[in-house]
C-alpha cells in the first residue's frame, strides 16, 4: 500500500470504508488537520453539511498530543467558556482561579466569595494527607489462604520487598502503605503511593502490576488468581465512604474568619444567618438525604470548573468534590468558616495537563515568579475556591436571590 | 461618560482599574473579542506575554451566548478534544456517541464496547422515571407546626392549588409530587416536576419560588421562615442515597445479551470471566468500600465525556454516573448484561446546550432525519454508552491489558 | 410408640438419641418444665452439673407460648435486669419507661433526662408516617418485561385488584402502596402496609405471598420467577439509607424547649455547650464517620432497652435506632431540642409481646385507665425516651463525667 | 435517720416520697429483694395489683451485681426464652449456640444451618483484626493548630508517650494506634486499643481520659478544648461506614464448602439457586436500598440472639451485625460460602457477662475442658453462626417456605 500522504482524500476514505486501514492510522500517518477532516467525512457522511461545518476543529495546535495521549477518533474539539475568578488569598498569596463552565453566575459568585475572603484577611490552608490509591483484586483457594497472603504483605520485611518492586517502575512513585481487605477468598489490596505531581493513576497502576508479578513468585501467593488490577476498593470515580474516611489524593483543610462588616457589605447577610443555613442545609439536609461527603452547597461546581480549565480528569470531579463546610459564630458578628476536602485528585503533569491551553491555565493561577504551581498547591487552590464558592452561594440563599441571579445571568433556558 | 466603543483600550483599562466600570460592562458594550482582549490585559497584566498568547480566544462565535448565560469574566475558552465513538445500537437505531475527554483509551475502549453490543443485536432500553427535583427548606416555630404544614401540602385539594401556582411560571414545568421531610421544626419539601427537554434546575427553582410565595399566604404557613430555596434534600451535585433510591432526572434501564462468539472475538474474554469480575469488583468491592450508587467500573468516564461534549452541566456528571451493572451467565456461553441508572440529569435545551458546538454535538447523535434528539433520548444514549463502556473495560481487566493499553495511549505521563 | 407422658426420662432420652423423636416432640407432648429438663440432659450431658444448675428455667409461666411462637429447643430463659425510668412527659401525659439492660448508668441517666423534660413542660410529639414494608424479589426474561410488570402494578385499577388480594389475608392489613425498583430483569416490589398494632412482618409477608400468587395469574407476569418473598429492599434488620429516607414502621418527631434554669440545675450545663456538642459530635462527627441515620449519641441504648423490656423484635433495635438530634439556642438561655426517628418498628400484639412479662411491661407504660397502649403510642414513648436519653448523655459529656459515672456504676469490668 | 433496715416498708416509702432518700439508697442498704419490692410499691402504687404481680422478680440471685453494675431502679427482670442451636463445627471443634429470642423459627432454622455446615465438614474461620475504638473530640483555635496537634500525635516518640499514659489505666489495655481526623478547628482522635477479653468501651474510655489529661500538658495542645470523650467518630452504636471499612472489635472471616448432597438433603435446594439468590438479594437488593454493611439476609437475628444470651451489650447488636455473604458455585454442585464481619463487639468479662445466667451461657458454648471461651473465640462463633443462619434462611427463601414456617411457629400474631 502506498503511503497515505500520497493518496487523495477519496482514496483514503475508500481504504477506511473497506477496512484496509483503521482510524488510528490516519493520526499516525497524516498531518493532524487532514486526519480530522477525513475522519469527519468518514464518520459523518450522512449528515448535512452544516453539522460538520459547525464542529470546531481548526486553529488547534494540540492534535499531536491529543491524539497520542488524550483521545481517539478525534473529529475536533469542544470549546468551553473560560472565566477568571479571584484573586483568592490563601496563606498570604493571591491566586487567580480559572473556571471553565457553562453554569451562568458561577464565576461572578465565586469572585464575590473571593472578595469576602480577601477583605477578611485570607484563607489559611493546610494539607493533611497525600496518597493516590489503587486496589488490585486477587483470589485464593479459601479464606485462610487469603488471610495468610494479607499477613505476609503486612510483615515489614516483605513490605520492603514489595516497595522495591513497586518503585522500580517510576522515579516518582513512592509506596506508602498497603491496606488489605478480605472477603472470604477474595483479597483487595488498597495500595497507597505518592506520585509526584502527577495525579498518578497510571503510575500507580504500573507499580501495582509490577507488585502483582512479584507476588506471583512468593510461596503464599502461589495459588492466587489476579482478577483485576482494580477491584473498586481504590475507589476511583465512584462515590464512596472509603475516600471520604480514608482519603485519596490530597486532603486539604481551609479556614477563614469572615469579618462582620465584610459579611454585611460584600455578602449582604449576617454571621448568624449563614451559620444557621449551613447547619440546616449542609448538615441536617445532607444527612437526611443520605449524603456521604455532601456537607456542602455546591463544591462540585467549583471543582468541575477548575478541573476542566486545568486539564484534570473531569470524571474525577464528582468524587473530588466531597467537602464538609463548618461554621461557627464568633464574637462581634464574625464568622469562622472551614472547608475540609479529603479527596482532591489532581496533578500538574500528565493527562489533560499536557495540552497547551490547560497547562497554560495552570500557569494562570499565579504570576508570582517564585511560586511553583505543583499538584499540592493546586489542591489548596481547589479547596480555597470551594470555600469562597460556598460562602457566596450560601449568602445568596440567605438573602433569597438565587433564583433572581440565575434568571438574570441565564436567559437562555425557557 | 462617553460610550465605551468610543474609547481606546488604554482608556477602558483605566476605567476598570479605577473601578469606574465593572468587568461586565465590557460584555454589554463592546463587541465580544475586544471585551475579552481588554479583560485579558486587565486581569493578566503581570503575566508574561506567552501566557496570554496561549489562551485560546479567537475564532469563537459564541461569546454573546456564553457571556450572557454561561460564564462571566470570560477570557477565552478551553478546547477539549472531541472523539466520536460508536455507532451504538439502541432499540433498533444507531447513535454516534460524542465524547469530549482527555482520558486516553476511553473513546477506543467505548467503541469496542459499542461493536460488541452491535454484533450482539443491540441494547434494549426503557425509561422507568422522569422528574427533576428541588427541595426548599422552611422553618416553623415547632415540630407540630411543621407537621401541620406538611399535612396541608399533602391534602389533594391543596396540592392542586400549589400546582397551579408552580406551573404558572413556565409552560414546560409540570408539578408531579411534593415529598415533605420533617426534622423537628425544619421542613424540607422535595418538589418533583417534569421540565420538558430542559435539565430543569432553573425552571423548577422558579416554580418553587412561586410556590413559596403562595404558601406564605396560607394560614398554616403564617409563621414559616424560608431558610433556602434549596435545603440539600434535592439532591443536586452531591453524592446521595436519596437520588440513588428515589431517582432524579431520567431513570433508565438498559440490557443486552452478549453472544458467546462476540465475547470471544471482540472482547477477548468469556461470559464466565466477565460475570465473576462484575460480581467481585462492581458488587463485592464497591460494597466493601461503602459505595452507594457505585456498582460499576467507570460509568463516570462515559458520562463526563458525553456531558462535556453536549453542553450538560458538568458538575452533575458525578451524581449522574450512579449506575449498577448486573451480569448473568446464560446457556451456550452468552451473557446477559444490564445497566441501571436512576439519576441521569440531562437536557437538550438551556444551559450549555445553547452553545453552538455543544448543540451541534447533540445533533451528531443521529443522522436519522426522523429522530428528535430530546432529553429522554439523550438519557438512553448515556445509559447505553455506559453499558458499552463497562463491558469493554471489564473485558480489558479480565485479560489484564488495562495498564498496557493506557501505557500505549497515554505516553505523556511519566 | 407409647405416649411420651407414659415414659421415663431415660426412655425419652434414648428416643431422642436414636432419632426416633425430634426435640419439638418434647414440647408438643410433655408438660413444659419436664420438656425443658429432658432437653437439658439431652443437649448438655457432657457438661458439669453446675452449668446446668445455673440455667434459669424454673418459675416460668410462659413455656407454652414461648415454645409455640417465640423459640425452639428451649432450655430455659435469660433474665435481664429491668429498671424503670421516668416518668416521661409527652403530649401532656406521663409514661414510665421500662428498660431491660445490662448497661450500667443507663436507667439513671435516662431518668435524669426525663426529669429535665418534665421540668421544662414536657415533650411535644407527632407521628409523621406509618407503614410496615416487605419487598418481594421477582425476575423476568428481560428488562422490558420487568418494566411492563412494574407499569401494570402502578396502574390504579390493577393496584386495587392487588389490594383486594393482599387484604384478604388479614383483617388488620391495609395495603398502602407498592414501590417497584427495577435492576435489569430483576424487579423489587417494596410493599407498604398498615398492620394494626402488630409490628407486622408476618402479616405483610402473608399478604405478599397472596399478592404473588395473584400476580402469577396476570398475563404480564406470566414468565416471572419469584426469587424470594424478601429481596432486601424492604429493608428489614440491615442498616440502610432506604428506611432512613423512605421510613419504615412509625416515624415520630419529638421536640421540647429546655428551660435555662433546668439545663443548669438538672443537667449541669448550658444551652450553648449542648448545642455546640450536638453539632460537633452528632452532626460533624457522624458525617465524617459515614453514618447514615446516626446523628445521635446513643439512641440505640434506649431503643434496645425498651424493645427488650416490651417484647419487641430485638434484632430490629439497631435499625429502629436511626435518629437525628437537632438543637437550637433560643433567647434567655433556653434550648430547643428535637429528635426525628423515621423507622420505629414496634407492635403491641404478636411476637414477643405475647409473653406475660413483656406484655406486662407494656402495661407499665401508663397507669392512666383511659390510655390505650397501642403501637403508635409505644413509638412515641420510644422517640421521647431517646430525646431524654440524648440530653442527659450529652450533658454528661459536656461536663466531662461520662467516664466517672460509668466507673461508679460499673465496677465489674476491670 | 435510723438505718433503713430498722424501718418498715411504709416508713421507707414515706422517706422516698418526701425525697429524704433516693432510690439508689434502697439498693445500698436493703437486701435486694426487699429493695425491689419497696421500689415496686413506690413507682407503681397507682397500678392494679395484677400488673405488679406479673413482674418477674423473685428467684433471682444476681441483684447485687445487677444493681451495682448493670441497671438502676431495678424492679425485677425480663425473662427471654433461651434455645440452644447447633452444634456448630468451626475449625474442627463443636460449639453450642445459645440464642435468647422471641423470634419464632430462628433457633430451628439456625440448627438446620449448623447441620448443613457440620455435614459439609465444618467452617474454617480466621480473625483478621482486633481493636476496640473510642474517638475523643477536641477543639483548637484554628485549623492550623489542629493540624499541628495531629502531627504531634503521629510522631512516633510522642505516640509512645501517649501509650505509656494510656496503658497506665489498665493492665489489659494496649494502645494500637491513633487516627486523627480534622474538620477545620475540630480534631477527632480515633483511638484503637486491644482490651483483653473485655468488650472494652469502659476500659478505653478511661485510657482516653488519661490521654487527654496528658495532652493538656503538651505545648501544642495548650489551647485545646475537650468537647467530648466521644465525638461519634468511634463509632459506637450507630450504623457507619467507618466500622464497616476500618473495623471495630473483632473482624472475622468464615467460610465453608457446602456439599452438593447436603444442599439437597438438608437445605432442600441447590447451589445454583442459593448463589443466584445471594447475588440478587444480598448484593443487588442491599445495594439498591443503600445498605452499608447489609449484604446479608438476617445476621442481626443471630447476633442479637447470641448477644442477649451471653450478656453482650445488646445496643451493639445492630452495628455488630454488619456482614457480607459471598457464594460461588463450584464443580459438582458444591457451593463455596463465606461470611465477612468486620465489627463484632464482644467480651467475655465485664458488663452483662458478670451476671450468672449470661456467664453460664458463655460456658455452654463448649464442653471441651481445654477450650478457653474468650472474646476472640466468641467472635468466631458469632460469625460462624451467622453463616449457618444465612444458608438456612436463604434456602428457605429459595424453596418458598419462609411464610409457611413462620406461620407454623408463630401462631400468636393474628
Amino acid at each position: 500500500m502506498p503511503k497515505l500522504t500520497d493518496q487523495t482524500d477519496e482514496e483514503i476514505l475508500s481504504l477506511l470504508e473497506t477496512g484496509q486501514i483503521k482510524q488510528y492510522t490516519l493520526d499516525r500517518e497524516l498531518e493532524p488537520l487532514r486526519a480530522v477532516q477525513i475522519r469527519q467525512q468518514f464518520l459523518l457522511s450522512d449528515y448535512p453539511d452544516h453539522i460538520i461545518d459547525t464542529i470546531p476543529y481548526k486553529h488547534y495546535s494540540n492534535y499531536e498530543t491529543a491524539t497520542k495521549s488524550c483521545c481517539e477518533n478525534v473529529i475536533g474539539y469542544v470549546p468551553v467558556p473560560l472565566g477568571l475568578a479571584g484573586p483568592l488569598l490563601i496563606n498570604g498569596s493571591e491566586y487567580n482561579v480559572p473556571i471553565a463552565t457553562t453554569e451562568g453566575a458561577l464565576v461572578a459568585s465565586l469572585s464575590r466569595g473571593c472578595r469576602a475572603v480577601r477583605e477578611s484577611g485570607g484563607i489559611d490552608s493546610t494539607q493533611t494527607y497525600f496518597g493516590m490509591t489503587r486496589a488490585p483484586l486477587i483470589k485464593f483457594s479459601c479464606g485462610r489462604a487469603a488471610k495468610q497472603a494479607a499477613d505476609w504483605i503486612l510483615e515489614p520485611g516483605n513490605f520492603e520487598k514489595i516497595r522495591a518492586q513497586f518503585e522500580s517502575t517510576s522515579r516518582f512513585a513512592k509506596l506508602k502503605s498497603i491496606n488489605p481487605k478480605q472477603a472470604g477468598k477474595l483479597l483487595f489490596l488498597r495500595v497507597v503511593a505518592a506520585t509526584g505531581d502527577a495525579m498518578g493513576m497510571n503510575m500507580i497502576s504500573k507499580g501495582c502490576e509490577k507488585m502483582l508479578q512479584f507476588l506471583q513468585t512468593v510461596d503464599v501467593f502461589e495459588n492466587m488468581t489476579v482478577l483485576s488490577i482494580s477491584g473498586n476498593y481504590c475507589v476511583d470515580k465512584k462515590p464512596s465512604a472509603m475516600n471520604w474516611i480514608n482519603n485519596r489524593g490530597y486532603s486539604i483543610s481551609c479556614d477563614v474568619t469572615l469579618k462582620c462588616d465584610v459579611i454585611k457589605s460584600v455578602l449582604k447577610t449576617s454571621a448568624g444567618a449563614l451559620a444557621e443555613l449551613n447547619s440546616s442545609k449542609n448538615h441536617v439536609g445532607s444527612s437526611l438525604a443520605g449524603c456521604i461527603g455532601g456537607n456542602n452547597a455546591h463544591a462540585s461546581n467549583i471543582v468541575a470548573g477548575i478541573y476542566l480549565a486545568t486539564g484534570q480528569d473531569i470524571a474525577q470531579a464528582g468524587t473530588s468534590s466531597m467537602a464538609m463546610v463548618n461554621m461557627e459564630c464568633l464574637d462581634r458578628g464574625d464568622l469562622y468558616v472551614s472547608v475540609t476536602m479529603p479527596c482532591i485528585e489532581v496533578g500538574t503533569v500528565g493527562g489533560g495537563t499536557s495540552l497547551a491551553a490547560q497547562q497554560n491555565n495552570l500557569q494562570l493561577l499565579t504570576s508570582a515568579p517564585d511560586v511553583n504551581i505543583n499538584a499540592a498547591l493546586l489542591a489548596q487552590v481547589v479547596c480555597g475556591a470551594v470555600l469562597a464558592g460556598e460562602i457566596s452561594l450560601l449568602s445568596a440563599l440567605c438573602s433569597g436571590d438565587l433564583v433572581k441571579s440565575h434568571m438574570q445571568l441565564n436567559r437562555a433556558e425557557r
